[in-house]
């Protein structure tokens, strides 16, 4: 059967020794969404751009947040990140993000990538759920992650 | 059209002053869950319990995440949490987890058990991930919530 | 003469004592203001508004370091504040900045208005700073505080 | 005209990528100064070396508060500081700060260096606001940095 | 058995609810000890008071670590600090600290005067491990409570 | 006489210059103790492997504190830990415990292991306080070290 790489042998949690791999350019790109009411929707859209700052305080959120990672994952690793960017698109019913990272390291970003997508989503909910307490935040996933030994992935479909 | 609380006339962000509000006792209950493969699934779980601490882990920085709520989303305000837990229960092809918060205040902690919610299914993703990249966290939403002016909201469905 | 209240009759550094204090409305409000170039000034305020988000990132940062100020100011008690706002105003070669915040509580909110004043101006000199290195933050002082024994204090002039 | 170099094409906050640049050994040099009536100048020093901790405590929170610099600033990048400096004299009517920070690193410390300058100035305020609260901060700024592509750039005095 | 009472009925970890508990003046008292080299302890003691910042940085240190000890500690509370100060006094071949924490609320403060001594002693053996590495820190423990249910508690011996 | 290398040659706290160390592997071992009564180790023994989260919590919150040494201990530089575990065992009055932390760097990560040590004995007496207030920790020191300028350093058992 598969074993956790974050458990030793007797399963006590520890941060795996990353001492020994290479120094690579990796990125990790991870994705999700609010869904919401319509009335939300127009609410959280219209407080942002000309209007307000509803969406920029949901993506600054999301960047102050991979940069946390360590401090909030127990097993993560520490990391210099080198860039964060998260990105918003509306949809028929919901809003949702992409988040990047990257950096020249030892180990991978996804964890800050996944972090950024789920704080920014957080926030979104946050500011809206005076409107709508029934919004749901669903498909955070990592969608492509670059370097390191495993190299390219992307998520299947 | 309804207006963001969280945004002044101009758009500004803001926290909104809740000093007038009542001190009145407050609870909130959210839910979500992590889809992945069999594999990690049974991985996840045997490296709990009597073998490990994978869940002990995401339990943990679930609960360590809701104190810090008003640390990662910008207009939340900061909380002294009476309580936190975080349960996790196993379905077929996923691992669900229900956080509750509560305190006595003069806002609601909808945002600290979204937010031990959203951390814990990060975690388990974090120690997954090496068996199942393509790991999916959804249906993170709040379930209930007491005390306020609003008084109890419980979620349609 | 005037003895720091923050040490103790050896001179040691303590976290006063603010147990026997009584719980009052309190408010306070700083200011101050970062002069720049005329470019500089024209690139923070058209990437502001429909445009972007800068002054956004400054207000927001902001209002999350007041939260922090009893992490980042050694002798500050941790506050539970229940309103902070940060606004910025354009001038003819400078941008300034007033920062209010309240509570009830046994003291002051004086610090968490000064911090959050303080925190936004280094963030627009951070985004500023490609294009002009020089620019200088001047003028960070309280303008106005309530509540507490002291009452009503206001800046002279 | 200029552009932010932290906005993207839409005006969206980013933190900025800079694995492609070389890690150079830098440094920065920042300064300010919190002027103040002649009895609170006069308990801050007599606080402080052989009397008190009044500077010491300053001191200590600029060097802490340089080493959270990514976590207060949005778009700053988490850096590994490998040195920092604050350094406070005595004016006729005011006291003065001279914060240094280096790194060998991608990015510079320019931001490090303002927001040890910044917090150590804070600092004084809170330790001698109950004697002066007008106290004003001024002057902060950037005196020199060295490295990165720019070289050295020295304040026009 | 005795249970832990951080633990609920199935043995997963939970932040104990305190809401139904009363808001008294509570407070604690830990103390702890540093043994070390002569050469060690005369450089500490020599590099304070008059001529420097050693213990200033200890003490300022152990202050600060006090009002972050609920997010250092898993399962403590959030906690609004009343007052903390940290001594220390010169023994034969060792430094000794006592921490003391108030505050009026709903659990009590031991915690945080034990997070204030060991962080002060370790930051006691950060500025002396240069000189000698093998400094031991001992005797870390609660000297009195009070307040809350159980009222007064005073170490036997 | 020795003299703090925390302090310059007027006695001020600075954080050392370390830029012109070498990169190299470094890793350290700390250990410590807490004595309790037979009551308090019972439980907390038995609130831990299949029956609960007792020695997991502490395990994490040690993990968690080590990445966050840099903030706790003022003068510590930032480091980007490689590996981080901590370890307990049983004593017969006692539960004892080791961390090791190990990165690529240019100064050491005593003060993680130290800090690792330290918070997870913190944890313990956290857990178990409701049953001994009594608990003592004790022996918390470095028990071996390895790389930089200095080599391979072991404690004089």
């Amino acid at each position: 059967m598969a074993r956790l790489t974050h458990l030793d042998d007797q399963g006590a949690a520890r941060m795996v020794d990353v001492g020994a791999k290479a120094e690579t350019a990796r990125s990790a790109v991870a994705e999700g969404r609010i869904r919401m009411s319509a009335e939300a929707l127009e609410a959280l859209m219209s407080g942002s751009g000309p209007k307000g700052d509803a969406l920029a305080a949901a993506r600054i959120a999301g960047i102050m947040a991979a940069k946390r990672t360590g401090e909030l994952i127990p097993l993560c690793h520490p990391l210099g990140l080198e860039s964060v960017t998260v990105e918003f698109s509306r949809e028929s019913h919901a809003i949702s993000v992409t988040a990047k990272a990257s950096l020249t390291g030892k180990t991978g970003v996804e964890m800050e990538a996944m972090t950024a997508a789920s704080v920014a989503l957080l926030t979104l909910y946050d500011m809206g759920k005076a409107i709508d307490r029934g919004m749901v935040i669903e498909g955070v996933r990592l969608i492509e992650k670059t370097g390191g030994k495993s190299g390219i992935w992307t998520a299947p479909d």
